[in-house]
């Protein structure tokens, strides 16, 4: 396989090598305890207090000891719901949406079955939440609403200040969690100014390596620890600390807000060349998501009538790398849950697929999609079992 | 800051470069989810698959579905303890010992707190635990049975088959955590042969990074997962792998197979070097263990009617890394838990230095220690308030 072009930045990202460069140090001579006593240990525990202090900047905290740093996204979100819950335990009712990641779903589903009354909000048909529906659905029992900065499958944009507003203005004891996965890194996070009371991030959604995550928790509320132990984190997360990711996430952290201003002018150029070049070309595309505000490296197409596996199978000959959902739920053959709370229309939904750029997405690459994907659509459409709708749809299109 | 002698190997150990080699390439070009569908994922996950295979030979497993990838020994132990009593909450009787590192103690501090009634057996004047007492406490009720392989602070090993003969006659259904972070990679480890059904280990004692673990389950043992969300690990284990690390977990345990005879040989004549050393030439010192049966890279020694704290400080002055108990309680001025147990007498506790080594200590380190650190003791015994019981036991001694 020679040329590669990776399209699935949601799932995960290239590590920057200027990240890389600041974590071999530790990986090689710099390899202290943080929580020892000796000189040797200074330098680690140094960087750590650096790192925090550039992720609390990365997400507009106002201290950094409201920083955690933990193993993954879904570490963040089981520590800050579980968490929350674990420490005040008089609320049992919980707001989410129906468009979570699979990952915190699965939390509400376990919290259910330990008594929890979950409600889970939809969204319209281009991915934009019901706000009014959470208007209604808080109450004094209300403990925590939970709702996602950016959807993974369709980038599209939760209005999260409004939605503080409207908890805190109806129940000022509920608490916000935000999963901030896909926000980071793509359009600006302030967690201040939005209001949120838990924010949880996953450093390789923005060129920091798998496995280090981090969470933000306000001076206002407090968690019990997921992972129980010693006093790392504040008392917050048992473990010796991850130096080298540490260093890694801080200083990714630093790099997306460096190149925040050209992820949304640049990446977006590209992915809206992308987007622009498949709905032109291919008669049977649409852009699921409507005109609804987006993260600017995603585009979630769908191809009418055909199967997304297939089209992915197809990509992945050509040396492109795109995804049809989550990678936590690939290779299962349900249709997206996101695209089915948008009742996608089921022409649509089996053959939608997700594209997400990064800052290192080239022109020339996306012009190597553009060029090389009606072929590959045509080809699978040649052999879908709808050919008289497909014909019908045709003629709609060049009728327009 | 010059020379640089690490002897604290038990809180934390220096990369092996072979390790880091072989993780950078899924550090830089290999990135990709082994979630992902396509070719493109296909090496991460086969990375992940051998890694497994290395842990599953380096603690003797039956297969590799037993194993499971973690963030630390901290979450290792979490999982095993809190996930097996989530999954069977028929029994609400836990037995440990009093010298478990602390935080496996704090994740019973919390079961305590949850309803569970936690016995914890004691240990004689060497370190080594009152087997009597398990074989009287274990009853119908008994749900887990948590003893470490060798304790961190004194080295000394505990004789984990017996235990689980013990276990296993008196209630087949007990189930029998080990916590194995400081035995891995010092001493052999057959989870088979010892009879263990859950058994945790922590990469950053042998010469990975900091910031992986895992964990084995015996797969007649169930347990519901701590962190909730996507399908990794045969959803033991939610969280994008970190498949950098995994592969350097899985290199570290095979280089650490390879180096298993060196250790107990050469590590070992070090050890027993540097200990013996430091009781010729020091008066005021003795090996807390007794002859009680150790790993080899490990000695606790006691330095009569002076401060530890003090001695660290003057050995960080000198570049020599050592310490005074667990990573995770330093900075603490209470004496030991473990030594309290072993009733270690007051003269010597509050002086308890724990020297570790490892297969990159050098034999000029440890005869650098030996010149050094009779002058550095001797100075700070000279400010000691006891000095009327110096002088006896400084007589004492030599009379002998």
């Amino acid at each position: 396989m020679g040329k590669m072009i990776y399209l699935d930045n949601n799932a995960t990202t290239k590590v920057d090598e200027r990240v890389l460069e600041e974590m071999l140090p530790y990986l090689k001579e710099e390899y202290a305890n943080p929580s020892s006593m000796y000189d040797f240990s200074r330098k680690s525990s140094k960087a750590i207090k650096e790192a925090r202090g550039k992720i609390k900047d990365f997400l507009g905290a106002a201290n950094e000891k409201e920083i955690i740093f933990t193993s993954c996204g879904s570490e963040s979100a089981n520590t800050a719901i579980r968490g929350a819950l674990a420490h005040d335990k008089s609320k049992k009712h919980i707001i989410t949406t129906k468009i979570e990641h699979p990952c915190v779903l699965n939390v509400y589903r376990y919290l259910e079955k330990q008594g929890y009354k979950v409600d889970y909000i939809g969204v319209n048909s281009n991915g934009e939440l019901n706000i009014d529906e959470l208007n209604n659905l808080i109450t004094n029992d209300t403990a925590l609403v939970s709702v996602m900065w950016a959807n993974n499958e369709t980038g599209v944009l939760n209005p999260i200040a409004e939605i503080s507003q409207i908890i805190k203005s109806k129940n000022p004891e509920t608490k916000f969690f935000v999963d901030g996965v896909q926000g980071a890194g793509k359009v600006p996070i302030n967690v201040v100014e939005a209001g949120v009371d838990m924010l949880g991030i996953s450093g390789h959604k923005f060129h920091a390596p798998k496995g280090i995550g981090a969470l933000y928790v306000n001076s206002k509320t407090m968690i019990n620890p997921l992972i129980i132990g010693g006093h790392q984190e504040r008392g917050k997360r048992a473990g010796t600390e991850n130096v080298p990711y540490i260093v890694g996430i801080g200083k990714a952290a630093e790099l997306a807000s460096d190149n925040l201003q050209y992820e949304m002018t640049e990446v977006k150029r590209l992915r809206d060349k992308l987007e622009k070049g498949i709905i032109q070309n291919i008669y049977n595309s649409r852009v699921n998501t409507g005109l609804a505000p987006r993260v600017p490296n995603t585009t979630n197409i769908g191809f009418e009538y055909i199967e997304g596996e297939l089209i992915l199978l197809h990509l992945s000959d050509l040396g492109i790398c795109a995804s049809s959902g989550s990678a936590c739920t690939s290779g299962s053959l349900e249709p997206s849950h996101v695209l089915r709370a948008m009742n996608v229309p089921f022409t649509a939904i089996h053959g939608s697929i997700r594209w997400s750029l990064s800052r290192f997405t080239t022109e020339a690459e996306i012009d190597y999609v553009i060029e090389k994907l009606p072929k590959v659509i045509e080809e699978i459409t040649t052999i879908s079992p709808y050919q008289a709708e497909l014909k019908a749809l045709k003629e709609l299109k060049v009728s327009k």
